[in-house]
């Protein structure tokens, strides 16, 4: 298929990126997706610092041979941080039907985000990613009260939703390493025993998002407790480095399996399939926690007596399990309906500052959906694929650690407790 | 941990198994197992073929520590086939709350399984994986009227279910390739074209089904659209060589976005990674979907007009689309609540004879749990890990093509429709 | 370790870059490179293209804390094509010692070099990458004869040989694309059957090279004949497409014991793995092959009668087999030192103007090492590791395609030849 | 392509097994191999050992189509310790020229093998897999003195060389775990902590080698240092647990860069690729070796201050370095003769009680070639499809461990050595 041929006579709109367009390769994107799209481009203006330390402005006049590849195309400079210069409000339409948009919707990056009405700019209260963006009025007065995402399963007839790309702005969140902030993968990192490097990084970042008050966010997948790190992880969790868990039937079964039998027979160590088929463990230990009627009352009633939901569950955490169509079971604690679950992922975000995925890419991605873009997220896996895939999508803080998965977590669990587990 | 010693003084019960016990490899997988469960053995009878085509007989003494081992050794056994000699009946007990077994329940492999009631065999109308196994009887006269599996999740207090491994036996599968079947993997391959040669032994395989009367079962992902071979599936459709279509809500989005937009934009075909993110022309194909209400909707008001879900829509093929986590929207059709979409997967396996996953590990792992063990099914994807994971579970009958997604889909229409896709 | 911190009093060069700077991401991996390793720099004039068919200048000042690092940025930047802006001429010192290079010689590029002696620029007859320079002069009169590449195991005493970055320069081939050329990765790719078109723009290119008067270069890993491509690709040898081919000891051993035994037992179609150990047939046909002198004798003698090799002989095309130290064998053609190995790959690039590399990681990387940097080379693999490998080195014009081998090389041979091999 | 059918009229030998026949799987192997090369057999008798703990012994009749396929079928099932009832002395046969087999020569297993001449039994000196064997004798009176091993390319015109299967025994070393070996991957293993379970499961294997005067071979490819596993290997050297090296020119050459230039930049940690191309540090780095002349002479000279070449030469460990067609340079250590360098890692096997693998497929395979099959082999690297080559190949002792190179050295040097590296 040819790309549709771009016309000057089209629509055009002045478009501007601030910041360190050169060296970020940020610009390289924009110019590959401005042509992707359908668009093309004009250089207006290009104010280069003049060294490492400067921002830089682009304003570029973008093309399109109709209006609607022409919103296409700025919504998705959106997702670069380059926004419109014009200063007008944005459009809103009003949702004629419950789970449908309007059809020129403006969908929504993870990035920090502001909406014009009226004459003001207001601040998208949740940045996440694929959804659209409703403004909320006081019924009494039309008054903003709210501006929010919503994702296209829970907007509501009668809604006003954000519609084209005008009159929105989104920001990039400050480069890392301009402020000695999260930067392991970068180059400068030295090459003495790198992926004990990483560990002590990653510490010290979780040290300090807590001293800052804020909260960790683990993702784990079933290969934790398989590599034989749910002793590790359980230590973490009762030294306090682990606020929130989000996982899946699997995770928290087979570590009340664990816990229950003493031993996770068949793990082929050498293919790291974990669990063999036709071990029935899993199912009895399914069906010993829906017995007790929660996974809290199976702690409590001592069925549980060890692992990471027994260390959760006895310190309070917080626990998010969502299922999935291979289930068995599942625990009584898993949300079977998946929208139900992802509304659960989202209430738990609250003061999340630091996001780690270990050994999952379903749960992964679906964190990566939710979590809002300035929140630096790492991904662990022994698969590249896994952490490429969940590196590349959604957050511009995302970094992604190849490595054994119960090493790794012993090493953390070692750096940050102080203790073997 | 020390394994528990074995105990000649404790429980004790005669096992056998029958068949081609030496050259299928089953009998080191049964005294493997009777080891990695705590038990211990002792050859007791061998009866062996004189040659390849006669069956052996070998009756193993099985003891263990305790009651319960045991019992786990020997349901252990029956997922290779291997029965109690002693014929007693099955011990029933009844289920006191909804969606909980008795504690010692028998948990079902996939074979064809019979319970013994009273003096009678019964077998189990539908064998599945992970489940227990009910006895409804007539409530007039007490007489069993259906045995059936059950999962925990829909078992109803008040209901017998089968507890221990007594009165249970299992059936293997006819050995593959004594009849003439499905033996692609086997070491007769001739090496000229092999990867040609597997296309033409599926496409005959599903001949074969067809002809017999039996439907045939894709479970497809969504690589299956990014590596191009959307027309080729729908050109199986329409050729009548899909019968029942089952996948999650990303083949059902891109495949429609890829109609709606005539074009896959920012595919990388080198890394085969898919969609990029913050493309989001599949939130639109999504929210169109929904604002027609359904796939069929969108068929007939035009909104879809290429592609496997129009083709399957046109040609009045079932198809199962079962939620994620990390779905977007998702489209009308899908089923939320995962629960219910493993029992809408389960009613459309009536009179399914060949099984196919293309490109999933998620929505093919679901389908090798509720599939039963005799069907054949072939996995397909490039990744070598995921074919593995797919084939070593479940079905004996399982088989795995590692290979380009696209040049087989394209192929095997080529072999089965006769025409370029 | 902490990287040197820049200087502004240090040393100063000022380099100029020239071409589709921001568009193409060049700039991006300038900058990178230059604080990667110990240097700073200023913008000090960016010229911008307006639009994307012009070219930008951008000249930076690049300074370190001593002149070896400024060197080694320098040189560095040539692998992008980015150039001292002064015109001087280079540093020639004389070789020592045989097979020892001066302290600071330049290590080249695989892109086009010029190296000014005198007041002239000359150049580079042979651009192969981490060499060294040497100048060759008429011994009369001391008129620069030739100046050319040497491997470091090739220099000998009494050689001049270019030291630092001064006086040389280097050049980007063209962007691709702009002339209608080599663009099948880019993303303008239509998303209709992706593999299948990938196959057709391959073999769009080798029908204009071979038009041009080019040659096209094989490079074969024995997965070409596991996967039962050996039909298809002595159908492309005999058809004129192959004009030289390089490999190891392996492919040409399995290739002829796929001939002389009519099978290649034991290969496991689900894993990939090859050829199961144990199997004696490959040392047979070594023996075979070494009782008869040669692969050119064992054609005539009619020892090997069919497959890649025979049809390479047959038709007088030209093959360079370098062994390696898990060879069995090894047959007689093949090179058992890899120093006369890399020479006879070198002597055979004359006149290519395309190269793939199918299924081989070892013999690829070899081959793009001794390539020049404008010949356009495609890397053909199952495994997306060996195609990232060998795409990210080496030759600005590498392209990479995942894809099944078997099925790939019976479709580019339907696409060239016109029948079914 | 149809297997021969095989006929009962056809040439037929006894052939008998004897051992841990049914748990091991090894009858299933010998079965499937019998048809596999077109035999066919009856099982003639079966002692089936009454427990766990006897063992059994199978005599079968195999018959084939013709006198060259038997013989073919025998060698194989020597593969897995199946020899001939009959007891008659070997046929040899003259070698008529260097290098080259007679035709029917008898192809080596790695098994500790005899060799019937006259009516004796000899021992084979040095197990090694696919090589022939030659029976030399006192040029004076006859007698044998020495029946050994040989690869196709040593051996000489002149030479008696054993043709045939008859007359040729193998052992099957003892199984493993029966005498409190070396048993990490089997299924008692507890999952408490698996990974730091098989580190120091491979500690104490080492530390049992080493107590019986055995030597210690490593085989390290380049992401031993690429992974920061450099300063923990350069721990093992000093502390005495690595008395052999083997390796390539990369492991040497990324090994002295980084202890010459204190850094290895570049390195992409999150993909593990490496080094990036361009870097032309390696080459100077091979280029100071040259000029120092050895590795040994850059060591004594200061050039080298450090790292795991430093630590071989400075405690007077031996390594053997083979070149591939890929290699820069090389450094003079290296044997660029792929031949004169597979004869220099036998002459270095001397005494080698136990092998490990890590992060290379090219000298890890080339290992398993020459390394006699009794000898415990463990093979680590991140990517399972390495590992599973290697273990597949070769030695019955073979074990796996998919792992983290950079973490896993780390945790073996602190077992070992007591310190952290």
């Amino acid at each position: 298929m040819t790309p549709p041929s771009p016309s000057s006579t089209g629509p055009r709109e002045l478009v501007e990126l601030t910041g360190h367009v050169l060296d970020s390769g940020l610009f390289t994107l924009v110019l590959d997706d401005v042509r992707a799209l359908g668009g093309d481009y004009e250089v207006v203006r290009f104010d280069v610092g003049k060294d490492k330390d400067d921002t830089s402005t682009v304003r570029l006049a973008v093309t399109a041979p109709d209006a609607r590849t022409l919103d296409s195309v700025v919504m998705r400079l959106h997702t670069h941080g380059a926004n419109l210069v014009e200063v007008e409000p944005a459009r809103l339409t009003v949702v004629e039907r419950d789970g449908v948009f309007p059809v020129d919707f403006y969908a929504t990056t993870n990035l920090p985000t502001h909406v014009r009405v009226g004459e003001a700019w207001y601040p998208v209260e949740n940045p996440e990613m694929d959804c659209g963006i409703v403004v909320v009025r006081d019924p009494r007065d039309g008054q903003v009260t709210s501006v929010r995402t919503v994702p296209v399963s829970d907007v509501v007839a009668g809604t006003q939703v954000v519609c084209g790309a005008v009159g929105v702005r989104v920001t990039l969140p400050p480069t890392r390493g301009d402020d000695g902030g999260f930067t392991f993968m970068q180059s400068e990192v030295s090459s003495e025993k790198p992926q004990a490097l990483v560990v002590q990084q990653i510490a010290d970042q979780m040290r300090e998002v807590r001293a800052a008050g804020g909260r960790v966010l683990w993702v784990l997948g079933p290969a934790v407790v398989h590599t034989g790190a749910a002793p590790a992880m359980a230590a973490l969790v009762r030294d306090g480095w682990v606020d929130v868990m989000f996982g899946g039937n699997a995770i928290a079964t087979h570590d009340v399996e664990q816990s229950m039998y003493g031993t996770s027979l068949g793990v082929d160590l050498s293919a790291g399939r974990g669990v063999e088929h036709g071990h029935e463990h899993h199912l009895r230990a399914i069906n010993a926690v829906r017995a007790a009627g929660s996974l809290a009352a199976a702690v409590e009633q001592g069925v549980v007596r060890s692992g990471i939901m027994h260390a959760l569950v006895s310190q309070g955490k917080q626990f998010v399990l969502v299922g999935s169509v291979r289930d068995d079971g599942p625990l009584p604690d898993v949300h079977t309906d998946v929208l139900q679950g992802q509304r659960a992922m989202r209430a738990a975000l609250t003061d999340v500052g630091f996001c780690i995925v270990v050994a999952t890419m379903l749960h992964g991605v679906a964190t990566g959906n939710v979590l809002p873009g300035h929140i630096p997220l790492v991904c662990v896996d022994i698969n590249p694929a896994t952490v490429t895939k969940l590196s590349d999508r959604g957050s511009a803080q995302a970094r992604g650690v190849v490595t054994d998965v119960g090493l790794f977590c012993a090493a953390l669990a070692r750096e940050l407790t102080g203790a073997e587990a």
